[in-house]
């Protein structure tokens, strides 16, 4: 796996920040990421999910929120999730028709370990986000099964964070190159204290011909397509104490990023954020008043940035790990990572 | 069965509007409904379809609009019609861990209907809605099929709607009384031609002791119910030639039926309303410039009002529709209507 | 000056709260109201000033939702309110076109409060709210001034306020009847302690024959209006400690106290919901981190139901305050008491 | 006056649209752009007017849409556009604290030739939109009156749009070099027909250091700006049959074009997108039922594409078009155009 900085593909600006340990999603104390992935026999798809923190969730549910860029997706929970700004399930990513299967795999998780759900007590809001990876994987075959869920939950760890074609980005593409899962991150100092920001991408957007490297170069596929079909999924996690109002407005600032890529958030594209902070969880059963922090407005801009940053160079990183495939009509998916290396400067 | 009507807990304004003639949602020609209901063994449940039109939905959607009153709800397919503004499926109603079959059906069906989906073009995407009936309903068992869901579309039917512990229906309560599914409609003489609009409810909300009938009085269920925990969904139809701006305006005035009854749109409450017109459908694939009609603006209070009124008596309906039952924890929820009959005035 | 509840107008449900000492938007400890009238010669308007707290605004803002029912209005202020989630000013309410001279009154005091504004420091955000009083007013003579708002915010008090053709609400009407300025309150109890939700309402809303009493009745004012072109505005105060996206939900409910009135919330109708909380003001210039309060959201019907609540009697009380009135093309606008005098039971 | 393309700052994609004749929002037929600028003694501020259509605006509004980007703003009349999907007035944009007098001219011309306005029909919804020209003009001054709005609507005129330093973008600035009024158009080639889309931006945003051009070059003005407090208009024209959601979607890709120099929308800005098409007008008093013309969805990523490239250029002819100023406080504000000299390639 190579990443968009190794490849020289990455720009600072004069006022960027730097990257965490990992530039990975994983760099946010507590996050971890998990694959499960089908291949063969026509499949090319998979589940990856993204586990907020190692307790309970319905329990102990992180604050959050959900920017829909451009609303031609299927998503699951999305509703709940900007009414009560909170989000108390895993949050799993898969193809358009693994929704379901990986809801269910959700509900019957959470009510194993609360089995009051539904009955002495509300019912859980699975959250699940989807891109279509018909390219490539039989998408027909609905093959992502709850189990399959289950399986991307259990090896979730810390640590670097695989990417590319893996996962729930089995079978994505992106801008006409081979894409997938990406990730970046970076840290912020706020009253003394180091917090992380990082992004996870299931990224299968972007007409051929669009995409615009951080130098201004314009990477040709070399091949032709009709129209953006594509869609992008970005969750972005945090330990920077945000409410859930700041959250949705740092959710938005990732759409900020696709653009810098060239994108314009396509009419057939589910482009969806999902943003959550580890700060102040939300107890399920709380005190009557509770108290929370959040910082200060003024400075908001400096989590803007680095949402805009690391969407940007998340999706970059899942450009060049995945390498070149052919889609299931003999389309040919090129690798970014070749053409870096073919046009280094 | 019996309506509101019947029982005189409807009383008109002195700008009501009338009904239509079977006063249902069917009344807009086109539309049907099916219900599938699940007895037995603990389990009180069902899926209950509303269908658009007699054609293939996806190839000809139905504008159509999502208001979300209060958004504790998981239902599915409401972020792209918020979109797009357009419904491409048949809508099914069910208990809140049947979300995931009843989409599975609907995609398995929209593939076998249409070979091209997720592939030579867009995913299709479901339309499901959901209360939870965990009160009466053993909800944990996910005993919602997909084939329960094809089993509610295969007997939709016009005319006559059955309505009250029927379909998603048979285990929902509402302020305190065995509630379920209801129906109304009202008619609309607009530029010299008739017009209907009807709603559908799914009716699991409201805190006993807030009903308010129409007459002023306050039916009191005789119990204590600590929290408003139970959800309502609108399914509101209608042959005028709508915008899909005005058809979230209309959506949202079903909001105003049920704070009539006595609703405040209660925290743990999904409250939402799935608007639709068959006005000029949208082929999936149409011309570059198509031409569509809609009601002037300054008319618009017309269906305002109808939508007030059909919301307000469809859950009078539903109320009136339910017999008395003995709820899983041995809770008594009555009905609506033996309360009429002891207090006829 | 007489009340709903002098006159036997309001009915309690068995869940309802008890109003504070004044039954008025005041009973929040720090929030006052002004009014200036203008009248003769045509003239029958002028401005309310709602003011939150004691000090300087601009530099302890309150926390704050907007919430647009219908939005056929020409409000002043509310995309930043529900952007930042804060108030900066205090509230005016006027005439339609009274709008421009209240915000220029708001932003010369701010500016003299505090010559940073627009310099060293953001501007400021004036809030101004509005009906058209056209039926009585000559609104096209422009006849409120920046003087006329800074005479209503210098005479604010707190403990009663005066209600009915004053203010504002001087030449406003609703439901056919002369209507106006009106305000109520709720009393909670949370956490052993008590807190307060108040309402002030400017009410020019309502198809004459749609208005429903608590006890269902229905007064006529006997003269035919062919349309609903008013608006409401409500203001909607509490000491409790809210979140700004749970302020957005609890201003959302003061919709249910206008529906359960018979209204649809009309084409015409601007109707606007502004909600703050006194808890936890939002300093100017505040630390990075800042710790806020906030109430479970489980315990958020409470808030909900105190708002619709206060909301239905505000609007009652309004109507029943404003004597009897004439308009600009000689239609007589009752008084709602002298029908409930006539009618009493 | 000289253009980014002039000056080889522009750089097409693959996939890139061609502008229109004068590269401008007036290439929309029957857009005009009138401007009123204000300087000496401190001033530096003014008005600029874009006015949709030659006939009478209230009686034949244009379909619109609003959309705020970042809601640091305070604009007037955005809360019924977003209701109704109507502008009804021509369009002004002004310093901050501008907005009231702009407001009270727009009412004052509507009234003049509408008398029933507020009378007989319904009021008038003026909409203004501003930015804080307060680093080099004296904001506090209030210079800014309802004359010298409407000399900014009586020049207003077709062909060519001055730009720069002029009208509203008198003082205006943006990352860290002077800016003010840019336009730039896009054609569009649909159904067989030609059709423009234009805009015009009020630029003043954008933190020294991010701006990015399109070749990957970052021009650095060479001093230091500590934070983002500006603000960016832009007005989006088109002939394209667009419904009112269409609009809305067309709109939020303006969005993209400012992420593409640079921006993440940052904290203390007001970014607001107004969109119209001058097709299909509306009349307010219309028929019953009626017909109009709108693009299929399947086609809108070609203004979504425009939208994006023309907000991205018009930005740069602002910055381009602006000489070097000195501000209020002694900070040079550098010309982008001596910068793309000094460093041509």
């Amino acid at each position: 796996m190579v990443t968009a900085r190794e490849l020289g593909l990455w720009a600072d600006g004069k006022n960027s920040l730097n990257p965490g340990k990992h530039n990975a999603i994983t760099d946010v104390p507590g996050v971890r990421v998990g694959h499960r992935t089908l291949s063969g026999d026509g499949l090319a798809t998979g589940v990856t999910a993204v586990i907020p923190h190692a307790g309970d969730l319905f329990r102990e549910k992180v604050r959050a929120a959900a920017e829909v860029i451009n609303g031609f997706g299927k998503s699951a929970g999305l509703v709940q999730v900007a009414e009560l700004g909170t989000i108390e399930t895993p949050i799993l990513l898969t193809n358009t028709f693994g929704v379901a299967a990986c809801s269910e795999a959700l509900i019957r998780r959470a009510i194993a370990d609360n089995p009051a759900i539904g009955r002495e007590t509300s019912t859980v809001n699975p959250v699940v986000c989807e891109c279509n990876d018909g390219q490539i994987n039989d998408i027909q075959a609905l093959s992502v099964q709850p189990e399959d869920a289950l399986a991307a939950l259990s090896v979730a760890h810390d640590g670097p964070v695989e990417q590319g074609a893996i996962g729930a980005g089995r079978g994505m593409t992106a801008f006409g190159f081979k894409a997938g899962i990406g990730s970046a991150s970076r840290l912020m100092h706020v009253a003394a204290r180091d917090f992380t920001l990082g992004t996870l991408v299931l990224a299968n957007f972007g007409r051929a011909g669009d995409l615009v490297l951080p130098d201004g170069r314009r990477p040709d596929p070399r091949q032709v397509s009709r129209e953006e079909k594509g869609s992008v999924i970005v969750v972005l996690a945090t330990d920077l104490p945000l409410s859930d109002r700041q959250l949705q407005r740092v959710a938005r600032r990732a759409g900020a990023g696709l653009a810098r890529l060239g994108a314009f958030w396509g009419h057939g594209s589910g482009d969806i954020v999902l943003a959550f902070t580890t700060a102040d969880t939300v107890a399920h059963d709380g005190p009557a008043l509770r108290s929370i922090t959040a910082i200060d407005d003024n400075l908001i801009d400096l989590p803007f940035r680095a949402a805009a940053e690391a969407t940007q160079e998340a999706v970059l990183n899942a450009l060049c790990a995945a390498p070149t495939e052919i889609g299931r009509t003999g389309k040919r998916y090129p690798s970014l990572a070749d053409w870096a290396r073919e046009n280094a400067s």
